[in-house]
């Protein structure tokens, strides 16, 4: 008999007729002859409404009291589903978040899990109930109630999933699965069989927020098989695992890409002037995300640094550029925007060296002109023309055969 | 330094406006240098539209489930009402009934409290914060969010002023306190300043359902000082207490009447076959609640029993004593429609043997006829036709002199 978490976000227990058919999955999953626990979050717009309701109040409401009103949203669907499921006359119970022993930091709005006491769920599991468990949500010791931030149910799912040492975690959601590229520009696309935890992380930008990074990264440190797949339907998703099969022997694994993109380039008369790490933290100081960074110098004794940030963010980045042009000593400024960023995921690139100067080659071919190159041990990525994105992402989809 | 409990009801709280005037409320008793502990209901129609969903997906859902799903109604306003202090500038902080320490038996929606451990609430107190609680629902000793079933958050705050042994506890709702008879029909109704327990409990159906009968024998019980007052306005409402205050004379403190009242009599042969006692049992079986009963037996060996129920109830009452008729051993059943029960209520009663006689009396020089007489220590209720009602109310209020 193996042991599995089923995760369902806001979309998924969004009306009482998705909650029904939220049933019938667990249902299915109880029929297998598993031990079935389901982590929900509140239905599609119930946060929403609440959020508006406490900023009728106030403009700046305390977090503690936020969790105290949000929390209540995953309870409602807790209690709905485990009605449905008793409907179908299943036996199920539902759990808060401490009910569910569910421990945090004594953080309000953005609180991490400490630790998880299993034994409430055990003894329902054993039971032969299917459990019901609050996403989202937890106590610190002091018994604040506490929610655990952005990913929060995904983190809940996975985190009673390594407690309980379930076999899986189900990350049930609007797409079927982790795909080759993004489906809605590159026809050919292919749902994905298997990932390993990294190239996740790497392609965490396909199918728009699919999976948060910090639930990814629980998975990982706990080797909790982690897979992507459809709300409602009977249908094997993406397997998230550290290890892959051996049929999985393609190096390139996914083509990721990203629009608006700027490349700012900073330039100064003397390299001695440089002061690389102090744009950086200056940056960092005022919240603004830097990807991309390739530092160069000329011959002539001058230096310059790029780096990509989001086009929402340049006039910001100028202004505080501008602001400690004295501290950084530099020169000049440029910045140049409609740019993208196309990357080749896959983690059997560390040990294929050719891997990048094929994507190269394949870009050059196609007349895609490179701007910027950055590289890891898991991923290429280049910086082109925003126009030619999705060429390029179909070129480097084609030329690594990932439709197969 | 006094420390005053305060009970907003679902009305008083029902829309963002009104949850700010019951912060304003709060600040208020805060001002006078009071300890507050503000006991709050779901939002209006909250509670209904939670119990809606709940019976989209199943006719007789879990009562576990139900109390998980309704206790989130309280949950909300407590939040938001602690939202809308610090917004003023006051300090608060927020409880659910199990933060606040609220243990009950383990019933699922019908739970009384057991006990309730102060400790969370004293320290939030002595810190200068007003506490809000959540009232209706507590927790089982196996961690089981448990709701308390009728007059819920009236007990919830009696309860709480008790263990905290308040100087006060104000039970704030949509009347300005307790009248000498009901003001919509009796122009010179008059507001009481004080009322016993025991005349409250007799007077419970004026005002419809201003307080709940259990919330009064709780307040009876432990001495606790009970207001009713009118919500979001600065007056003093009807003390329910135990000693008046001397000048409180009058020995008729108020007049009830109730409509829709039906007589019914059960005639026997022999008074030997009565079954007096299988008659209440029977009906108390069913459900069917009895009020005034009276016995009589006639010179010649027949007998007969009268008792009233509510209309609506006198369907069902018939043909569950004709299905037992061989059991009852009656010979006849008659019935009387649209009579009216008139009451006087008053401590004083019981040391002043002329007042029944007074009423009887006034009632009858006013061509009222009294089709039953029933009388207890502290009140005398007579059953009229139900076109003479409000008159007879009139009639004994200016008889008893209560406008002054």
């Amino acid at each position: 008999m193996g042991r599995v978490v089923l995760k369902f976000g806001g979309t998924s227990v969004g009306t009482i007729e998705k909650i029904k058919k939220t049933a019938d999955q667990a249902i299915r999953e109880f029929k297998k002859g598993n031990q079935v626990v389901v982590v929900v979050s509140a239905m599609g717009k119930s946060t929403d409404r609440l959020v508006d309701m406490a900023l009728e109040i106030s403009d700046n409401p305390s977090k503690r009291e936020m969790d105290m009103l949000l929390s209540t949203g995953e309870q409602v669907t807790i209690s709905l589903l485990s009605m449905a499921l008793h409907e179908q006359n299943y036996e199920a119970v539902s759990y808060t978040g401490w009910q569910a022993g569910i421990t945090t930091e004594p953080i309000a709005s953005n609180a991490r899990i400490l630790d998880i006491d299993t034994e409430t769920i055990q003894d329902a599991l054993t039971q032969g109930k299917i459990v019901i468990v609050a996403g989202f949500q937890g106590i610190s010791a002091d018994r604040e109630i506490t929610t655990l931030g952005r990913g929060g149910s995904d983190t809940t799912a996975v985190a009673l999933a390594a407690a309980l040492e379930a076999d899986k975690c189900s990350i049930c959601t609007d797409v079927v699965g982790v795909f080759t590229t993004d489906p809605r520009y590159i026809k050919n696309a292919r749902k994905l069989n298997q990932v390993t935890y990294d190239e996740m992380l790497e392609l965490a930008n396909l199918g728009a927020g699919v999976l948060h990074p910090r639930a990814v990264e629980y998975a990982k440190n706990y080797r909790i098989p982690l897979e992507v797949r459809a709300s409602h339907e009977d249908e094997a998703g993406t397997m998230i695992e550290e290890e892959m099969t051996m049929e999985n022997t393609k190096v390139v694994r996914g083509i990721a890409f990203e629009d608006k993109i700027t490349r700012v380039t900073i330039h100064w008369d003397k390299k001695e002037n440089m002061r690389v790490s102090k744009v950086f933290t200056t940056l960092a100081e005022h919240n603004i995300d830097v990807d991309i960074i390739i530092q160069g110098i000329t011959g002539l004794g001058h230096g310059n640094l790029s780096f990509t940030i989001k086009t929402k963010a340049l006039l910001e980045t100028l202004a505080v550029l501008e602001e400690h042009q004295e501290t950084l000593q530099y020169a000049k400024l440029e910045s140049e925007q409609n740019l993208a960023k196309v990357s080749i995921v896959g983690s059997g690139m560390v040990s294929n060296p050719g891997v990048a100067a094929h994507m190269f080659e394949a870009l050059t071919d196609n007349d895609i002109a490179i701007k910027m190159i950055s590289t890891s041990e898991i991923k290429v990525s280049t910086v082109v023309d925003e126009k030619k994105m999705i060429r390029a992402a179909q070129v480097l989809h084609d030329t690594f055969e990932l439709e197969d």
